[in-house]
């Protein structure tokens, strides 16, 4: 794996060379995994002059294994407990004689920004942007592979839930029952707070479980990801309580159905992502339920849960091969629940088959 | 509860003002709750000329019932999806005619200060510094109730966990089976992510949870805590498996026990954070294990797990009543395992009794 780690870093010191600065210091936790494999606690990167260098706050050995670097790095530790390792980076930069430094403005706070420019006042701070978040959007087959044993764990934790009893059982106990399942199937955890919504609730993006219970007739929605080697899945589906479900509940979920179908089949290398959400959000628009829709219908995953591209009506730029995203329209009617969808896949040509649908659970509306 | 909030809010317009800022502009998420009682995704208060607003990124109706804020708060929705709750209360600030705005550029990244300053150009922005957090370090008798439930929740899901039988399961599962008792017992969920840690891991600080299985003769040390409606403690002890300790389990568990009564019975209003920190780790270093330590023995809790005042060796101020902190000192002996005894406390006069335990479950060296 190490050659990938140097490859990525060298992607990236081309593009900060380009933007002008001959070093860089990549602070983001997800970006400074992707560049060195690990992120130990307070961690950041320096690209420097003359070599790369991880500085860490703690010692190497009091850190867990699966924290462990790209062995190609040097690994710096702070002489002091509880300093900034950005600010020893800099210092570092400067020292092998940087006379500029890109810096992620985006995650950097102003008042560490401050203490950059105290500790190296020569150094010329400039903005290093979203380069790293750049280079993580098109994922090799290594990275796509976790992505899709994730999915796998996701879907196997689901349909184990799926065949125990749930009516009386509150939102919490079956959110916190997924995520033992998710961890039972090998995750390193859930990919982000899983979310049960049960009545009312369902349908609702984000909805943090409540002490809710289940009841016959209800709408139950679940979203539930897992992470696996650090790489972030998503699968949401809605199911409905008891024997037969009512008239509303068909035809609401049918009509969700139908907007996550046309968002998926628009997912073609080249597409415009404003176009894809378009896609899925007229088929709500038509029927009525332009109000209160979420802002995206989808997002990227991978290091991070909701990283770019954004599946938004005023998002810019296309879809690529080999880009996971989800797809997740929904609809929640205030009282009454609703429905959400979503469906992890890698955006492929048609050549390929098409989008790679990643989380395999049924959308038929299960009566449970 | 509505009252508390204004006076929070009125406590810390007259630190701003003092420092010559008529408004000030809150984005911290803990600060933000600490003042408006709640802190709906992305949304940020201000402090403004005529009123504060809490500025949402989101309608207030698709949020959370635990999400409401406080009642007397004006609440904003932005206008369109996805923009940036911060720079939409600058422009507010700017309306209302004021010509400073004190912002947290201690949380604030580079690129969202420069987009305030870009909407509001001629606001001048100030730093609010940390004076919210300042605030939040003394605690009032209804947070401390909180803090107090919380650790009676922790407490309670430990002992649970100590009468199961524990060899042979993993550091995940056990995490896992803390978790879902911190929830069964009525915690919001867990503080932090909890860690159990088995054998050579035991007495890791942060040690994050393996597929390891305990064994015996294995020590065995957990740290787990609950949020209860925002708050948040800690508890973490250590445990033997099997009939009877080592000799060198003995040792080492009687020397943390000592560090840390130590490091409670300094806990008196007016001490000195680093003599706190020095009670306890002159016990730990007179045995020759100066080495390794952790940088800090304690920390404040309250709405973040980890917050002001550092009982450590570089640590700055004194202990006030009413703040409650962690005592947590530690040995890890790399390829043998440690131990880490963590209590909640809250420091109150010796008039009152000295130092109010939270965490009531035994430190004696259980073998279980």
């Amino acid at each position: 794996m190490s050659e990938v780690y140097a490859a990525r870093r060298e992607r990236l010191r081309e593009r900060s060379s380009a933007g002008g600065s001959a070093t860089a210091l990549v602070s983001r936790p997800a970006n400074v995994r992707y560049l060195a494999g690990a992120v130990p606690h307070g961690a950041v990167l320096l690209l420097g002059m003359d070599e790369d260098v991880l500085v860490c706050a703690d010692p190497l050995d009091e850190q867990s294994a699966d924290a462990r670097p790209d062995q190609a790095l040097r690994v710096q530790t702070l002489p002091a407990p509880g300093g900034d390792c950005a600010v020893a980076a800099a210092g570092l930069a400067a020292a092998q004689g940087a006379e500029s430094l890109a810096v992620e403005e985006h995650h950097l706070t102003v008042a560490r920004h401050r203490a950059l420019g105290s500790v190296a006042p020569r150094l010329r701070l400039g903005d290093l942007g979203t380069a790293v978040e750049q280079l993580r959007l098109i994922k090799d087959e290594e990275e796509i592979s976790l992505l899709r044993i994730g999915a796998e764990i996701a879907d196997q934790a689901l349909s184990e839930l799926l065949e125990s009893i749930l009516v009386g059982r509150t939102e919490r106990h079956l959110a916190l029952e997924l995520e033992r399942r998710l961890v039972d199937h090998g995750a390193d955890g859930p990919a982000f707070t899983t979310s049960v919504a049960t009545g009312p609730n369902a349908g609702r993006r984000g909805h943090r479980p409540t002490d809710r219970r289940v009841e016959e007739g209800d709408f139950l929605s679940v979203c539930l990801g897992a992470a696996y080697r650090g790489y972030r899945c998503e699968i949401g589906r809605t199911f409905v309580i008891g024997t037969s479900p009512a008239d509303w509940q068909v035809e609401l979920y049918d009509l969700v159905f139908a907007a996550q179908r046309a968002g998926r089949q628009a997912l073609v290398p080249g597409a415009a992502c404003r176009e894809v959400d378009r896609a899925a959000r007229q088929v709500l628009d038509s029927a009525g339920y332009s109000e209160g829709l979420a802002p995206t219908t989808g997002h990227g995953v991978g290091l991070e849960i909701d990283e770019d591209p954004r599946l938004a009506p005023s998002a810019m730029g296309k879809l690529d091969a080999c880009v996971p995203v989800t797809v997740e329209p929904g609809v929640h009617l205030p009282g009454r629940g609703g429905v959400r969808i979503d469906d992890t896949l890698v955006v492929r040509p048609e050549a390929d088959g098409g989008p790679e649908l990643l989380t395999i659970t049924t959308k038929e509306l299960l009566a449970l």
